[in-house]
């Protein structure tokens, strides 16, 4: 029986849902509506055409209405917003923008793809500044040519999500001065504090003026104005703050929404009415891990929605095994990447997870290969289960690939256990033979074996302060370029000729360059009769990295004689 | 109780063992014995010494008996070849290389992980070419001094196999004339022939001289003569054909060898000698996924079997749930990856699976990313349950990220659904929102259901000969830089004004550049009631890759007008 679908946004979700349900049948009539200019465009590359990666905005665009037409038979109308949904009667009416006129069109099924918006908070003064957006391509070609044009290079971006970070290392890269505000001590939540410190110095070291736990209170003439009473020059503003799912036209047609406040659906993205179905970033999806609703805003997960809806209109049941979340970005030389959950969060939500963390540093490829970088990985798991709960990466090399796995092994419901004996792919090129993944599955099966201790290296100035005795256990060449100051340096290879010198009646922490050689001396002091021995995690390659940022910016003394980030 | 272990070979198994033997106990005494002046090197790097990426033979060289005494109290005996073992006594007689000097030491616990050495058949006329075998530092080394002080640059590698094609790759770089000699149609059999040809093709695009079918019947001086009659100028000829297990040891001491005819070890890797462990190259293992005995010489696999061998000698089970082999390999450009089972291995060993393939080719990056490049990727998977059997992936980028979701799963026994559920990390530089591996699993998906039929890309030339009818859907523009000769172009914007063109009668088969518009052709021309229509898997992009090498190297006809392998 034929079908007439309507498609309220196109975009990643719209667009999917109207291509796949031509797919399964040459005679539904497929219509999709899109406010803006553009119905298909590839939202997550906007940040690109800034530093000119992504030469042109006319590239973001990848489908044009004729298109649609000609290949899929879909009818997309742009510049066409839908004002109201008529439940009763299955009718939505539809306002052309450049017109004003407006128009009926009824419906079998409706598929509600609006996104999100971008949240820009009315501050006082927000008219003596140019505010820009990120969401479509008018906003980038918008903000492209502005900032061309502008007198001065002075450019504010507030928030440091993906989006914030993205457009200011793309605005960086395009010559402009950045100053990156944001209200959290800390970027790019998907991160840890620990490990997200190593992005931090990447921004800073790449020269984007970085100011954290410090609001927007207003503006002034091309002025941001921060509640600490600093003011920043910014002949551009762009606002990342966040955004907000648009439920407007759902919520007036009686859709309800969920404890979010996003479109709530089924599991099969289906609203509270049978024939309106809703996905992307407007609908609450259901987090497998934390057990509770959540807003996600990523493009794959609105794909599979959107999928998944087409089958389902026509039959085809589809599994929702609930979300975990999986993200990337790039920032300058390094990449981050990470999946499920991290410490933050589980305190934000206040999880009752009992969990412990294992945070090691691995070369990404053999280490004699002459563009190896270390990967700085920490992966999060159940106690005593060895359930995998989430893990991040950051590094240089291809940190995406090994979030993938544990990406994947979450899904399956992996333990740490089952990390261990996992076949990755190996050539020197590539990976180790022993790859970080496997190598935190050892660590991590070691610690729920009890077989050591340790701290992590957000601690290591608490551990200072208190006076704790650490032993770093490198090699003295490496010792005398840089360490910690209270460090004692007993080298690994001295370890046993020297072991009298360390006390046994005091808690002792040790550490090396990556925590390799620190937690074979952590095992050989056990195994001489030590009781209270740690390995700090991270070590003085990740004290270095996570130290030196808040040292430079706060001017406190430094627990280092010097860094070292090699 | 203060055991004493002895180990026979360093390199990976040995000294991962001995470390972690280390570990569990500091008061056990450990030798490990190794025939060679090094006990601990990166085997897998040994071919990128050739071209200067690893610039000294001695970087390869990892750890040295001074450092293995004094960070792990190892006794690493080098030069020193245990040519006996007394099972009775427990006890092994060493050969000091050097002095030719015996002695007896005795052990509790025996790890053998001597390796497998290369096979180098008596040809007639060895003694007229210079021979060489990649091995350890000192056969690198070697052949890296000859090469380097010949009066010619021609060069010879027999064998196709990974060190044949890292030393082919890595001496082409160098400057040298390279043929490589390969008795099978193929290189590399992780992968299947419609893969690898895009590998043959960058082979023969960099300037090496392949030849294959053709198998070695001896040398002359300085040249190499094959079967065909044909002779290869040869002043340095590389022995890369294969390895053989090093059992003579254990044999001769009665360890039992498997069907395979390397040392059979139990679930722990324990020989039929209680006290006797085997690890590494020299050991058969258990394959998962052809539920039989098999040779793996992975890096990897010898690396978690040390490990779990030190392991079980201090009381720790540890989970053995058989091996399915995973592997990468960079051939110049291009990297490829695989995992689990190919097609080439089942007919081999005749299995009875019933399986189906999905190959496909997706961007690995967002396409409008200036270094988007395509990944041709591949999944075995079995019909009707779904269950993933293996993959294979060839491009420029990150092939092996794929590879290792695949083998994740495989190791969680997953199916293609689950493949549509995965999560992967999502960011314009990194991926796309709907990653291959997500792709791969819906169009299994589509296949399982019976939603449509496909040929492969290597039948394609059957298909013309036998006058199939074959509709190219691409634009116009691009059919007119090149396509398959007997094809028709209807592009896909134009199929449901000209479907009419369509004999209704015949099968039909379509194609676009890469499969995807094709895709959405065929399920039209379904909806359109056609009964027999099929999609050309790896398209007008895999058709070019499949055929220009045979092309070039036969002189045979083309299929296409001009190849395009953009």
């Amino acid at each position: 029986m034929k079908k007439k679908i309507l498609i309220i946004g196109g975009v990643a979700g719209g667009a999917s849902a109207a291509a796949r349900l031509r797919r399964h049948s040459e005679e539904d009539q497929i219509i999709m509506f899109e406010k803006g200019p553009h119905v298909s465009f590839s939202n997550c590359s906007l940040p690109y055409h800034l530093s000119g990666i992504i030469e042109t905005a006319d590239k973001l665009v990848l489908m044009s209405p004729e298109k649609f037409m000609a290949q899929y038979k879909i009818e997309a109308k742009i510049n066409s917003e839908v004002i109201s949904i008529n439940r009763d009667k299955k009718e939505v009416m539809v306002k052309n923008i450049l017109t004003d006129k407006t128009y009926i069109e009824s419906y079998d099924k409706l598929i509600l793809s609006p996104g999100a918006k971008p949240i820009v908070p009315n501050f006082p003064g927000i008219d003596k500044v140019n505010v820009f957006t990120v969401r479509n391509v008018v906003d980038i070609d918008r903000l492209n040519r502005f900032v061309k044009s502008m007198d001065s290079k002075d450019v504010t971006v507030i928030g440091g999500g993906f989006i914030g970070i993205e457009v200011a290392e793309n605005l960086k890269d395009a010559g402009y001065n950045v100053t990156l505000i944001e209200a959290m001590e800390q970027i790019l939540r998907p991160f840890d504090y620990d490990m997200v410190q190593i992005l931090h110095k990447e921004l800073y070291d790449h020269g984007i003026n970085l100011i954290f736990g410090d609001k927007v209170s207003g503006f002034e003439e091309n002025k941001v104005v921060l509640a600490s009473g600093k003011k920043i020059d910014a002949k551009a503003v762009i606002m990342a703050i966040g955004v907000a799912p648009e439920t407007d036209l759902a919520r007036e047609a009686g859709i309800e929404l969920g404890e979010t406040k996003a479109i709530k659906v089924d599991q099969n993205y289906r609203t509270n009415d049978r024939d309106i179905y809703a996905v992307g970033d407007a609908v609450e999806v259901y987090n497998s891990l934390t057990h509770s609703m959540t807003k996600l805003s990523l493009a794959g997960p609105a794909l599979k929605q959107a999928r998944a809806v087409a089958d389902h209109i026509n039959g085809i049941s589809v599994l929702n095994t609930g979300y975990i979340g999986s993200s990337a970005i790039k920032v300058f030389d390094y990449n981050g990447a990470s999946t499920g959950l991290n410490e933050s969060l589980i305190k934000v939500l206040g999880l009752k997870i009992n969990y412990e963390i294992v945070r090691v540093i691995l070369s990404d490829k053999v280490g004699i290969m002459p563009d190896s970088s270390p990967i700085h990985f920490k992966l999060l798991f159940e106690v005593p289960t060895g359930k995998i709960l989430g893990a991040q990466a950051i590094g240089k090399g291809n940190v995406d690939k090994r979030i993938d796995v544990i990406a994947t092994a979450i899904k399956f419901g992996g333990t740490v256990n089952s990390l261990k004996d996992l076949e990755l792919c190996y050539a020197p090129p590539f990976s180790t033979a022993k790859d970080v993944v496997n190598y935190a599955g050892y660590v991590a099966s070691n610690l729920l074996r009890g077989d050591f201790k340790q701290v992590n290296v957000d601690k290591v100035r608490e551990l200072i302060e208190s006076g704790a005795y650490i032993v770093d256990v490198r090699e003295k060449v490496e010792f005398d370029r840089g360490h910690l100051k209270v460090a004692v340096n007993i080298p690994l290879s001295e370890l046993r000729d020297r072991a009298a010198e360390i006390p046994k009646d005091v808690p002792v922490y040790l550490h090396c360059r990556t925590g390799q050689r620190s937690y074979n001396a952590v095992l050989a002091l056990q195994n001489m009769g030590y009781k209270n021995v740690a390995n700090i995690t991270g070590s003085f390659l990740g004290i270095s990295l996570y130290e030196y940022f808040n040292d430079i910016t706060t001017g406190r003394e430094k627990i280092v004689t010097e860094y070292n980030f090699k």
